[in-house]
């Protein structure tokens, strides 16, 4: 018998959400972004196909993207690393601070992937419980622990804590505090203005929401120089491929492109998340790409089973039978949500 | 101040071989493989981002690509998963068999990813020597470990041990055993065959060597799925881009070009291993799409220094100094390589 780590057998892998392989979804589960990248992604990809070979390995660092990083966000390339989605970096940020016996910190409910990361670390995942109003937990700055994590906007509720509060917690944190940002474009601040003054600040940020690129894989991961040079040992050599590199860096000359989207979308999320209030919803005030509609005690399990019928995926959380999270979509898209929404609960 | 995880702290990175970004140089130093892939594996990447989008997740787990691997290698899909290369496969075999205080044996001289993979599991790395043949080494069959790891053909010797010693291996060892296969469809045989006899065997795999996609970032592990159900707990969500996915499979159809271009990259070994020795170069019989050639005693940094100011890379290892590892190009590569190793020689 092949005897696996205790701490792996004892624990459940992350279930990801639903990716259907048949056609014909409006697939609002996972917070894909409902346009499509920049066409110059594209374009860019198919010349450097058209003249390039794939023989060769990537570059291990990803220069050229941390050099685009550099332009678009003024951030110098040593403050940044590239990974295979931003999911890479959460990992290797886990591998390098939190160890065996050491306490990982975050408020809940949050990304779940934070627990199976600790538990990967046969670390102590330290759950905070959000106040009822998604404010920064006071527990929760004054904690101590190997690892603060902060999902900021938060999924699955899509509030966002300010900027002063994020402050405060870096500040009162002896220890690193990675900012997890994936959703942070559909918001109105981000933490990338504190890096300089904040030596334990870690952010991490992705093309897969804002950017429309959740099937390249690319993330980012801003933090102090010293920091990285850690990260950096537990990364694999070639992380990231070699078209991923390439469309990475044309979307990120896009970014005009992706911001046009992120305010399309927020104009949607402004009247879809009016009209579920309408609908007797309670509507947590989102600043991401998707929003957490709740009947406060009722299962929803049959809201979203009768909307997969309808070839409506939502996302169901076992653990929170009475919200949904809603990836906000095109108009087209929530009004067809809506309409069957209606009928069946009339039905 | 941060603190990061002594362990961490107190290792090294794992250093990749140089990736210039000037054009012009031969690079026979990483042993990519000097043919382009299949026109088909390009044709087919090009098709998919004229109609389809990469705004959505990829397959989590790259379902299309293990039916393919199925079709091709006649093993179920079950048996199966898929990696951001093999590196990211390997990294995830550490880190479910080896926690801090176990033992991961292998035979060394090798790919001394192995190591690093080990410290950052604050593992005890048991390196066992080689015999001058590298044959299999008896302690190390005999070796009771959490994870056994051997490299076959051998990085960086090319040496390959037979199929039957590697029965013998899987035996003796109570511990899985995780085969790297990376550069096996240049040797004679392959473990692939032993997987229904033996539940202790991991077989890793790439399309990076043979099949010319280095850039794609493409890994299997084979085994039984009691095993794989373990390692995937440990997988990133989505650890493989859409692209990733269709050049994977489109380089499975087209098995039979890879296949033409190792044959070419065998016969141009078999020449260049004499036309070494012919001049007083020790060439160590070769199963991979490189040799190591070694000159007793002397130091070859020499060698690699000169020839990369002519804009020839091979690889030089400040451990093993008196040696060189050369990938095998084309035959044109190759002889110009000749022609400037003579004229250094000469000098």
């Amino acid at each position: 018998m092949i005897v696996v780590r205790e701490a792996i057998r004892k624990m459940e892998g992350y279930v990801p959400g639903e990716q259907p392989q048949e056609e014909g979804y409006i697939k609002l589960n996972t917070n894909e972004n409902p346009y499509p990248p920049s066409p110059r992604v594209v374009a860019r990809l198919m010349e450097f196909l058209s003249r390039s070979s794939l023989a060769l390995y990537p570059q291990p660092l990803s220069d050229r993207v941390r050099k685009k990083l550099e332009q678009v966000y003024g951030i110098p390339r040593e403050w940044v690393m590239v990974g295979n989605g931003s999911d890479e970096l959460l990992n290797l940020v886990f591998r390098v601070f939190a160890g065996r016996g050491d306490t990982v910190a975050y408020p809940f409910p949050t990304y779940t992937l934070y627990r199976t990361l600790a538990f990967l670390q046969e670390a102590t995942p330290w759950e905070i419980p959000f106040p009822d109003d998604f404010s920064l937990p006071v527990d929760f700055v004054s904690a101590r622990a190997n690892l603060k994590v902060l999902c900021n906007p938060n999924s699955p509720t899509g509030t966002c804590v300010p900027l002063e509060a994020v402050e405060q917690l870096l500040s009162a944190s002896a220890c690193p505090v990675l900012l997890d940002e994936a959703y942070v474009d559909f918001a109105s601040q981000s933490a990338l203005s504190l890096l300089g003054r904040f030596a334990n600040l870690l952010v991490a940020r992705t093309l897969s929401k804002s950017f429309s690129l959740a099937g390249l894989r690319v993330g980012f991961l801003f933090a102090h120089p010293d920091i990285l040079r850690e990260v950096l040992k537990a990364k694999d050599s070639y992380n990231v491929s070699t078209l991923s590199q390439v469309g990475a860096e044309a979307a990120l000359e896009e970014i005009g492109y992706a911001m046009e989207n992120v305010e399309k979308i927020k104009r949607t999320r402004s009247w879809f998340a009016q009209a579920m209030e309408e609908m007797g919803f309670f509507v947590y005030p989102s600043q991401a790409n998707f929003v957490l509609v709740r009947k406060r005690g009722e299962n929803l399990a049959f809201l979203y089973e009768e909307l997969k019928k309808r070839k409506v995926l939502v996302r169901y959380f076992r653990e929170w039978p009475d919200a949904l999270r809603i990836t906000i979509g095109t108009d087209e898209q929530m009004e067809i949500l809506l309409r069957n929404l209606r009928e069946i609960v009339k039905g």
